[in-house]
């Protein structure tokens, strides 16, 4: 198997410039470190196999695992080169033997140019067609912050239970509207979604939870709720990030004891202790 | 919007017997409280547009939110009916006005039969393939167990710096081996898989530590990799142990302090205490 290391090498981690809030202070522009995401896009003897979103490291094992689990290969000798370019995000595989794949288990990639900072921002199709900019205006105290998160930890039974479920909430700026659990963490988001949809609940000024950590798929889909505010217990991703500052979307982080972090749009969280 | 209520109601936790290991001590056959997880095939106007992998509760709510957030409707009054079965795990769906998506970026979804307990085993066309009961016998102490756990977290800076990533380890019954982190819970385990095939790793007798749930995507991938024997910090999904109990895996969850619970195939856990 030949290798190609003429890719450069990127990043796994990114700093971000963030408002950390503590005992009732906000601290501004201090450095936090978060996870990078990447969209790698295989393509096997020239035909497009699938997208992977990724860190950025080892892609190459990464690769050649996917198409072992994926019954693409049955032996590494079957791959016969792998060219890796970080730039395009693209693996190029080349195999010995004809080997099979059916393209419609998998999803293809797409990448749309309306996103200014980040060229990776948008990389599956439906993403760059419906989320847009989201221009509601809510404003949230810091106590509000607590609140919505310790009433969200309080809320799902099932979370506690079984220790295998995401939990998301609506909330307003006051109190949880609406909990949903579920194992995949955009089906909670979705099962938001759909109830505000059938019952018309108007989302201005709402705010989201979310209990497990913000990647861009999670930013991604309360932007297409349109929710200017989601506030979670875990860490974003740096794409999470870019794609929240583009959608004009408060982002807030690690949400425990006295702390959490403003990531995003600080804008929305006033510090008039309300 | 018609609704149909004609649907069984789906449990959205399961009871599992488990063995509980705790200060020394193996307590055998205590119950444990696990997330179920369930396929659902969307069909729009008779078209097979995705299948989700959810919680089993407000599957109209997710219907509508997830064809809200792709972009297949702009209106809920596009919605003309619904038609839930959780028997089939089906909701097809049909709306007043055309709509359009690109079947190209959604998986579709492939039921195999060759899971005998639980039908909806392998909801996806390559699983089927590739996931075959693994026969390896590698045995584990419970000092091993913390051991192996313990070096997993202090493995992984970018986990530590960002708490944004997911942690994979491969290991034999003594110590670490590799340890790769990544923003997507898959990809860690295909990095691993990866780098031993690419170095002809042998895979017998060793052991896989994850950081984070046990979702049946995991365990099928750890069956892939032919691995036996899975520790993990989290909770199990039912349909994960459902997998693991077919292909032969023993599963290991929730390794904290001086207690684990002991899922499936005990037999590989030593109670001889090394």
């Amino acid at each position: 198997m030949e290798r190609q290391a003429n890719s450069l090498r990127l990043p796994v981690k990114a700093e971000r410039t963030i408002i950390r809030y503590r005992a009732g202070e906000f601290i501004e522009t201090q450095n936090d470190v978060v996870a990078t995401e990447y969209a790698l896009t295989i393509y096997v003897n020239d035909h497009e196999m699938a997208t992977i979103v990724c860190s950025p490291e080892y892609m190459e094992d990464l690769v050649v695992g996917f198409l072992a689990s994926e019954g693409v290969i049955r032996s590494i000798d079957q791959i016969q080169d792998i060219q890796l370019s970080t730039f395009r995000g693209t693996a190029r595989v080349r195999t010995s033997t004809a080997v099979n794949f059916n393209q419609e288990f998998y999803n293809k990639r797409y990448i749309a140019s309306c996103c200014g900072k980040s060229r990776q921002s948008f990389y599956f199709y439906n993403d760059a067609h419906t989320a847009k900019k989201v221009e509601d205006l809510a404003v949230i105290f810091p106590d509000s912050i607590f609140r919505l998160i310790d009433e969200m930890e309080k809320s799902a039974d099932v979370f506690h239970e079984t220790g295998g479920v995401h939990v998301a909430c609506l909330a307003d700026a006051e109190r949880l509207l609406l909990a949903r659990a579920d194992i995949g963490r955009h089906n909670a988001l979705d099962k938001l979604f759909g109830h505000a949809l059938k019952n018309n609940i108007s989302l201005r000024g709402k705010v989201i939870t979310f209990s497990g950590r913000l990647s861009s798929e999670v930013v991604l889909k309360v932007a297409k709720i349109g929710v200017g505010v989601v506030l979670a217990k875990s860490a974003p991703t740096a794409l999470a990030l870019d794609i929240a500052d583009e959608l004009n979307i408060t982002t807030v982080g690690f949400v425990r004891g006295d702390s959490f972090n403003i990531y995003t749009h600080p804008e929305r969280v006033s510090s008039s202790f309300g």
